[in-house]
């Protein structure tokens, strides 16, 4: 496990053209090749490389090179990172390639001493965050992303991977390092008053709220509890709609180098916190009531349609590869899905709310110019998420997050 | 990971006497040394090295020379086991060591390419389960054994333990083979017609009602999952009364080479198991109904004592050397307490079922020579377990498995 670091260094553009190029059957020797390092990301550089004289840039060969860098760039140099996460990163790309390859992006290549990864450029597609943040709909999308989590949660957990193998897959995904920035970020710092926190000044009175809610803090602490030390299955660990690339017709999940054995319902969790964040974010969209509400039930609808496939795909793999006699036991399945829908709700909920008062915020609503309409989609954040964590032990069906929805927007509507 | 095996080979008398002479400040180079290979295990060569002319066998310096086989001795060579266990073993007996000193086996030395460990003698003291069956007392163990559960499972979690290394303990004490003997073991075949149970013939009808028996699948298949994927603490593993040294004034535990993280429930539940065995195996003590209960008192007092020890041991080193702010939200320390309650209830009623009709028995019950006497214990153990397994998710407190356990036993009786 221990790492080469000697001939790392951060890659020039033209090292990156020359990695690039020394990929077989996507450019000729002779090509003329430019490199822009366009990584928005917080750990990595990220470069695309691809033809010097094309006109469309979207429909020439092209390819992306991922190199992780030794430290978070969000807080400077002071936060060191080892670059085992990209090592851990190309790991999960290639497991999961091998379940959906459809829906993450190839990877052509691996050098563990530079922590680089060489992959499909991805640029014909759009980070969702920011298509949905453009009002944009994605007809595909629950059935797509239904598709990875039921694949890969289920050929990772103990139901669909011989449990001896999937023992040495847990040694293999430990990931100390960014399962820390979870662990902080997520379960503890919105809680208290953490220097790490962004809080709006107009936000102060909820977030003291925030502080001193215990019953709240109970459930975050079971919800951490959990995350800390359920195996169940090799999770994406960070998939917010920043996190995936997606068009109309085709959905890809990037950038999994948080990815460990964690408790499945974090990352559906993931997916419902951000719908729910930008369902809250559209509060500035208009003072039309109507048209932020046929956005809202678009995405809630896109909630319970990605749960109800999930459900039925995951169900699916279980009874046709499940891998022991055990696993069909009377009611096992029932209660096993049960659990996956509370944890859901319980995660959605404390990943809504440290969007809005911790370190790092969504676009969707931060981004909301106007600070009346800004305030709402944050209250309305807080509220939802708060709900959401309190009940997550008593939630029996998907319908009762919506009940609870309403509920916030109507609270925040009529306080 | 991998394993130098070329120059591994199982040792001879002579070789355990030459690593035992190694060991500095134990013998004098001039000693004259025997050797006897004393193992009754399953999975190891074990060697007592000693004066070859002393008086008093317990007497005098003596060495332990433990070394793990390819295989597993109790199903023949066709069992192979890697000798990574011996690692494990001697990994976890080092870290008990340091936090119990008092509780384990001192650890002279260890060699992964022999997977060989050089250990403390502990011929004066007997095996627990075998001072059991004679009857004996032991007014300490409670106290005892309690303070090893509470210490090994609180510094190996996520309360005791900073979560980040944590973690790199988990991934160091992923064990495969040894957890897949459980998994079989315990979890799978005594609820099935498995060739590797061991079912007296009048036991049948028992058996039969076990494997029919729906609700208890269920349960089991619950506490399987667990055992799969909560990796909550550092685990012995295999924590019966054959693991355990004991005198009136000392107890040692020995043989952690099932080590693993899993729920804490496992290892106390071990314990409880066992001594409620021994309890059922007195039947045969005598026909008076008064001895044989004065013998399940004493037995099920030590278990009231452990538990409530533990319980206030495990809360009081969570109060003072709690790792993070978290562990201490009002109420999370009360639910977790009962949360391994629960699971030591469950796993309690799980190991009694499967030491009468898996595949290793325990000589308190297996070893009684009148029939009837027999039968009624091995009845009682069935009852009692499939009681316990069934009640595990309702406990709320310790006082319910005495009430469950007077229910077996007149259960027994009256039918």
């Amino acid at each position: 496990m221990t790492e080469n670091t000697s001939a790392y260094h951060p890659l020039t553009v033209e090292e990156a053209i020359d990695v690039a190029r020394s990929v077989t059957n996507v450019f000729y020797p002779t090509d003329d090749l430019i490199c822009d390092e366009i990584g928005d990301g917080n750990l990595n550089l990220v470069f695309r490389v691809r033809l010097a004289h094309s006109e469309s840039a979207s429909h020439t060969p092209s390819l992306i090179v991922k190199q992780a860098l030794p430290y978070a760039k969000v807080v400077g140099e002071s936060w060191p990172l080892t670059l085992e996460r990209a090592r851990i990163e190309s790991d999960a790309l290639l497991f999961q390639g091998k379940l959906v390859p459809q829906l993450v992006p190839h990877v052509h290549y691996y050098d563990e001493t530079m922590a680089m990864t060489v992959m499909e450029d991805l640029s014909d597609h759009v980070i969702m965050r920011k298509g949905l943040i453009e009002g944009n709909r994605y007809p595909l999308f629950a059935d797509h992303i239904s598709e990875f989590l039921a694949h890969t949660l289920f050929f990772s957990s103990d139901l669909g991977m011989n449990q001896q193998e999937k023992k040495l897959h847990v040694q293999r995904f430990i990931n100390p390092e960014l399962c820390k920035i979870t662990e902080d970020l997520i379960f503890d710092d919105p809680y208290t008053n953490s220097p790490n926190n962004n809080i709006d000044e107009q936000l102060l009175a909820d977030h003291a709220k925030l502080c001193s809610d215990h019953k709240l803090h109970l459930e975050v602490a079971l919800l951490r509890q959990k995350f800390l030390t359920s195996a169940q299955a090799l999770l994406h660990g960070d998939l917010h709609t920043g996190s995936i690339f997606i068009t109309p017709q085709s959905t890809k999940v990037i950038d999994p180098e948080f990815a460990y054995y964690g408790p499945i319902g974090f990352d559906i969790g993931a997916i419902f916190a951000n719908l729910l964040l930008n369902a809250a974010g559209h509060e500035h969209w208009s003072h039309e009531e109507q048209l932020r509400e046929v956005h809202r039930n678009y995405l809630l609808s896109t909630i319970r349609e990605i749960w109800n496939r999930f459900d039925e795909k995951f169900r699916s793999l279980w009874d046709e590869h499940g891998v022991d006699r055990i696993s069909r036991t009377k009611g096992y399945q029932d209660l096993y899905m049960e659990q996956i829908l509370q944890d859901t709700i319980g995660y959605t909920g404390s990943k809504m709310i440290r969007r809005i008062v911790g370190l790092a915020h969504v676009a969707d609503v931060g981004s909301i110019p106007d600070q009346a309409a800004k305030l709402r989609a944050q209250r309305i954040a807080l509220q939802l998420g708060t709900a959401l964590v309190k009940s997550n032990r008593r939630i029996r069906s998907i319908e009762e997050m919506f009940t609870i929805c309403e509920h916030a927007y109507k609270g925040v509507y009529t306080s």
